[in-house]
């Protein structure tokens, strides 16, 4: 029996399926010989001089590097770009002018999440901090997100484990959804609307997967794909870069164990994962609450989905969060 | 250089590259020796027995069906579910209720709009049009939606060729942001958005592929994908069923040769279709107008787009509409 269940942030609804027959279909699989070290990996260790300098670069003990932070060598945007909004007849144009970075999560080539340590992945949530802090300095920029693409159906086009960091002149519209309804929420509740479904979510516990003392993992109510995750903080807290380092070393810990789950369930399929924010000059707003979603990507978006915003989300988030729990 | 462009109707950024190295990767060809009639396929000639009853049969001169309506066997939503709308905990769930037809375009499962008659296409739009208005009797739905899906990309599970509609009892998102949208811009100049872009465009020339008596075929100013096209009727019209039937056999030969100018500069690439017409209940608005979008298929989409509802567009509009226009 579906039901059509609306996203309780904007006005996205999914239609939930619950068809137990359907095998999602990962089109990504990591090799069984994928070496550590890739020789033409503009990405792997000893292949520095491929890319452009190093912005950031955290050393581990031995002195090798860890984590390096990279500017993209074919960028959407460019920081150069003096920054022009200008209209074309009825149309609005800005210039490209923006910022977009790799943040290289590791010298190996054949890792993921699930099997670096978790001190790594604190390296990249520091990475993430340090540059998006660095960054919110530029006043042309409104608005700076974090994405990691994992696979080709995922829109990685090096395989060697990576995200990225954009800076953009406009805020996006998704996040200015978010924005609109959590501050109508907020107006009319006087409560954060995130606050409130973690609190549901814990109450009910039918779609936690696991929880941690700052963060909760969970499948969200409106899942848009099966096997979507998001991870929250229990504390209220607008801004990402504004975490304490041992919220970054909790949180490393909990995003090493959704990859985790997420490659053991479905056998490492394509995914990303996004870190929403509150706009760079946006201050510590009430109603709002930074999280981060992370998408499977094991089925094909119809005209349908393209047409209405809808999704069609053939499990159930609850059976979902059930498996993942057990795992 | 890349530049930012705004959908002149929603809050929708597009970034446009201009990598005229950019080559569109469509993975969806036609086997040479596909044939004309699959034994096993449920919508070719003399398998009728394999689908649900007929809605509507359109029949040629020689009594054998051209265009068939059946209800899709796996439907997304049922008529037959009773609407209800209830709250769980904080979250808002709406029962599975509405309508989901498949529209098979032709006996033939190796055709393509581009290797049919326009009569033939006609008779799609005509069943397009008597299968809305039908549905649109049924109270407890909002809105109707057509689409097509062509390639194992774009969604399609089917190979031969069909259109589906569904009635839902919500009006999705992206159409309410259209009509948002187009009623603030009509408040603010009295005029529709719409017909204003149709004005442009026919001033500036750069975007338009072709134009009849009836519609304007174009690239539109923010396209989201390399090679998206739009079809506007030149008319203001809110609702599509509204369409006449000299207008109706107008926008059959338009639609064929925007299929072949796409499936020539591409090789038969996936793509979608939708049409956007105005909400059932909603009137005879002058703020919306519908029309037809057509996205081929061409790139994955990255975390970046998920994230933010922006998108990557490597190739100028501008440039493809000429390239399309000189096929």
């Amino acid at each position: 029996m579906s039901e059509l269940r609306k996203d309780p942030v904007v006005n996205r609804w999914v239609i939930t399926l619950d068809d137990k027959s359907f095998v999602p279909q990962p089109e990504y699989k990591i090799p069984g010989n994928m070496p550590e070290r890739d020789e033409v990996c503009p990405f792997c260790e000893g292949n520095e001089d491929k890319t452009g300098k190093n912005i950031l670069t955290i050393n581990g003990a031995d002195g090798r590097w860890k984590v390096r932070v990279i500017p993209n060598n074919n960028p959407y945007l460019k920081v150069e770009t003096e920054l022009s909004r200008k209209g074309v007849g009825m149309f609005d144009v800005v210039s490209g002018t923006g910022a977009n970075e790799v943040i290289i999560e590791t010298p190996r080539h054949n890792a993921d999440f699930d099997r670096m340590e978790t001190e790594d992945i604190f390296g990249v949530i520091t990475a993430y901090k340090e540059r998006m802090l660095d960054l919110q300095k530029d006043t042309r920029l409104e608005y700076t997100l974090i994405f990691r693409n994992r696979g080709i159906k995922a829109g990685a086009a090096v395989f060697h484990p990576h995200s990225q960091l954009i800076g953009l002149p406009v805020v996006p519209m998704r996040i200015n959804e978010e924005l609109e309804s959590a501050k109508q929420y907020f107006e009319y509740k006087k409560r954060c609307v995130y606050c409130d479904i973690i609190e549901n979510e814990l109450t009910m516990g039918s779609r936690i997967i696991r929880q941690t003392e700052n963060f909760i993992l969970l499948t969200p109510f409106a899942s848009r794909t099966c096997f979507e995750m998001w991870i929250l903080p229990k504390k209220h807290m607008a801004h990402f870069p504004k975490i304490e380092e041992k919220e970054a070393r909790d949180l490393a810990g909990l995003l090493k164990d959704a990859v985790a789950r997420l490659n053991k369930a479905l056998g490492n399929p394509s995914y990303n994962y996004m870190i929403h924010t509150a706009p760079v000059k946006a201050g510590d707003l009430d109603h709002f609450h930074w999280h981060i979603e992370l998408l499977p990507r094991v089925k094909s978006q119809t005209g349908f989905e393209w047409g209405t915003g809808f999704y069609i989300n053939p499990t159930l988030p609850e059976d979902v969060a059930v498996f993942l729990r057990n795992l």
